[in-house]
C-alpha cells in the first residue's frame, strides 16, 4: 500500500541525520497522498540506523492507522490536522534541530536579517505560543497542528510563503510541496536560525533586513516572475 | 569472568568518540552485574582507538580492583559508591563533554527550557557544588559520588528522574538503567547543554518551560501512561 | 569551448562543499579567460552532486550567454562587471558561508584583529550598504558589482590587497587571481569572521591588531619582499 | 639524516588537520635532537596533503638551514630560540587553531575554570604581549622566541607546568617532552579554550577554579604521586 510513497518518506527521513538535524529518534517526516487522503510517516522511537521503507505507517486525516506493524510517530496528530487543513502541502517534518530549537527555546520569532531567509521564508519566521494546560490535557499533539493552522489565519500568513514555524519551548515544524521539500525548509530553517544567532551578537542593535531587498530576493526564486535555476 | 557485560561496557565506552563527547582519554563508562555486586570500568589513560574488550576491569563496590591487567579509571570510586548506593542504575558515564562542561565550570544548573530536555530530565540538571579542602584531601573521587548521593537526598532528587548532574569546576555524571543508557543521558545532556547556552544568548530574559509541558513530555515518554516508541 | 578553464571553474565550484561554504545551491564561483574576453561560470541553482564539468557556462562581460545547455548563476552579472572593471582578477566566488554572512548581515566589517587576517587582507573587510530601491530594481545583480567597485574607489581601497567584501543583508564576495585563490579567500574569510566574532564575545573592548603587526604579515607574503613559502 | 625524527615529525605534522587545527597550510611541528642540537621542522607554506616525511627541514639551535630541499617554516627562528633556551622540551607546535586564537586576539590569558584545564596547566595559560616595533623590524619571528623565553621567567612560570602560551594578535605555541606531546598540548589548548569561552558567556561573574582543586588535578597526572594512567 502506497509504496511508492512510503519509499519518499523513508528517503526523506534519513535526510535528516545526513544533514545533522537529528539526534537519535528525535524527528519525523511524512508525506501524503491527496487522492487517498492518507499520509505516511516515521513509526515513534525507531532509531535512524534501522528504519526501512516498509517500516512507515499509513495514516488517514484524523490520525488514525490504517496500515502498518509500528506505532506511527507521536507527533502524527500534529501532521495529520496540517494535512487535512492545509491543501497545498505534500511534506511536513519535525525536528528538534539544536539552533531553531534554541529560538523556540528562547520564545523568540526569527527576523529576516538577510537574502538567505527571504529566499525562503517571507517575512519573520513565527514563534507560536505554548500550549494551554487545557489544550496541553486535552489533546497535546492534536492541539499544536490546531495552533499552528490558527495562528497562521489570525498572524494573516500564507503557509505557503512561511513554510516553517517554531512551538515555544519546543521545536520547528517546517513543510512543503513534498517530503524532500519539507525537508529542504528544515535545513534552511537551522541555517537562518544560526546565522540570525550571531548576527544579534555581533551586532545587538541589527534591524531586519530592508523590505525592498526581501521582496527581491523572495520574488527571484517564488511566482510568475521567478528566475533563479533552471526553467 | 563476566565476559559479556565487559563487551557491552566496551561497546558503550566506545559510543562516547562516536558522539564526539571526549577528547583523548577524557572519559569512562562502567556497567554493573548486580548480582555479583561487581562492575566492569574503562582502563586508566588507555586512548579509545587502542582499547579492546578485555582490557576492561573488574571493580567490586567499595573500588577494589577484583580482576584485569590494567589499572581501572581514576574515577572507579565515584562509580562505585554510586552502584553501592543507587540500587536502580546499570551504568555510569563520566565525561568532559563540552557544553555540559561549560555549565559545570559556569557553576550553573541547566534549567529546563524546552521538551528536549524534558523529555529525559525532570526539571533542571543540577550542578553541585565543588568538593571542599577535607574532601578533597580525604579521598577526593569517592567523596565526589558521597555529594553526589547526599545532594540529591538532601534537593529531594529521584536519581531515576534526573539521570544526569553537573560537578562544579569539573564535568558531568550521567546514568541509566544499562551502559547505553546511561550513553545516551551523556549525549542528551550535551544537546540540552548547548542548546540552554544558545537559547540564554538568544533571549537573555528567558524563563523555564512552563510546568505543565515539562509534565506532559517527561510522562509522555516515562511511568505507567507513557505512550512514546513502540511498546 | 574553453574546456580547461571549465574544468578548473568546476573544480573550484567542487571545493564549496568541501570546505563546508555552502549549503544546498548557495554559492558559485566563476574563472575567467583574459583573452577572449569570456567567463566560465556555475549554472544557476544545480546541486553541487549532481554538477559536471560540461555543465558550466560561458559567459561574456556584459553577462550574455555565449555557450552551455543551462542558465548560469543568477549572480553572472555582479561577476561580468567585476570582470570588465578589475583587469587583475581571474577569479570570483559568492557563498552564504554563515560566519561571513553574519557579519554582512549585522552590518559591520570585519576589523583585523591578528595576524591570521593580516596574511591575507590588507586593513578591515568592508562592508558594503545595502542597495537602495531604484538599484534593485533597475538591475539587482549588475549593481551589486557596481556597488563592489564603486565602494572600493570610493574608500581607496586596492581590490589586491583586500580581495573580498560583504554586501549588507546578503554575503560575501571573494576573488584572487584564478577560481582556486578566489575560494582560498572565501575559506580564509570565513575563517577570520569566526574568529573576529569570537575574539568580540571573549573581549568586547578589543582593539584592532597593531598596524606595525598588520603591515608585518601582510609584507611577509606579498609584494618584492615576501618570504613565506617556497620562493 | 634523522631519518627517525623526520618521520616522527611527519607524522605529528599530521596530526593537526586529523584534530582539525590548521586550515590550509597555517601551523607546524618541529622535534629536536638534543644531542646533535638539531631540530626537525615541516617546510614553509605547503599543503598538508601535499608533505612528505622527507620534505621535512633540519634546522640548528640559531636558526640556519642545515639540510633539506624545502625552505623551512618561516617560524623557524622561534622555534630555534626555545630550543636553545628551554633544555627540557622536545617538540614545538605552532597553530591559528580558531578559539585559542581567538583569545589570542581578545588579548587574554585564559582563566583555569576547571579540571579539564588543571590536568593540563598550572595556572592560567599566559598571553604574551604584542612585539614593539623595533622587535618587529630587527627580528620578527626570533624575538616571538625571545619573548616568550623573557616573560616566562620574568612571570615565574615553568615552561614544564605550562607547556603553552598565546601570542597576542597572533595564536598559540605549544610544546612538549616530544612532538607528538607538544601536539597532545595544542589540542587541549583549543579544547580549553573552547570551553572557558563558553564559561564565561554563560555565566560572566564565573571566577577561576579553587585553587585546591587545580592542585588536586594537576598532581593526580603529574609528578612523584601522580596515579593517573597506567604506570
Amino acid at each position: 500500500m502506497l509504496e511508492n510513497l512510503k519509499k519518499a518518506v523513508f528517503e526523506a527521513n534519513m535526510m535528516l541525520p545526513q544533514y545533522k538535524l537529528v539526534t537519535f529518534t528525535w524527528g519525523n517526516v511524512s508525506g501524503v497522498d491527496r487522492e487517498k487522503k492518507l499520509f505516511v510517516i516515521k513509526p515513534s522511537g525507531v532509531p535512524y540506523e534501522d528504519l526501512h521503507p516498509d517500516d512507515m505507517v499509513v495514516v488517514d486525516f484524523d490520525g488514525n492507522k490504517v496500515e502498518g506493524r509500528l506505532n506511527p510517530s507521536s507527533d502524527t496528530p500534529t501532521h495529520a490536522f496540517l494535512y487535512k487543513n492545509w491543501d497545498k502541502i505534500g511534506g511536513i517534518v519535525h525536528t528538534h534541530s539544536s539552533y531553531a530549537t534554541s529560538w523556540a527555546q528562547a520564545g523568540r520569532s526569527i527576523p529576516c536579517y538577510g537574502t538567505t531567509h527571504a529566499d525562503y521564508y517571507y517575512g519573520e519566521v513565527p514563534c507560536l505560543r505554548t500550549l494551554t494546560k487545557e489544550e496541553i490535557d486535552e489533546a497535546y499533539e492534536k492541539n499544536t497542528g490546531v495552533l499552528i493552522v490558527e495562528e497562521y489565519k489570525r498572524k494573516g500568513l500564507d503557509y505557503e510563503a512561511v513554510p516553517a514555524c517554531l512551538c515555544k519551548n519546543h521545536g520547528p515544524f517546517a513543510w512543503g510541496k513534498n517530503p524532500v521539500e519539507a525537508v529542504h525548509s528544515a535545513v534552511v530553517l537551522e541555517e537562518i536560525s544560526k546565522m540570525a544567532y550571531r548576527t544579534e551578537l555581533i551586532n545587538p542593535n541589527v534591524l531586519p533586513a530592508p523590505q525592498i531587498l526581501q521582496d527581491k530576493h523572495y520574488y527571484r526564486k517564488h511566482g510568475a516572475n521567478a528566475y533563479y535555476g533552471q526553467r
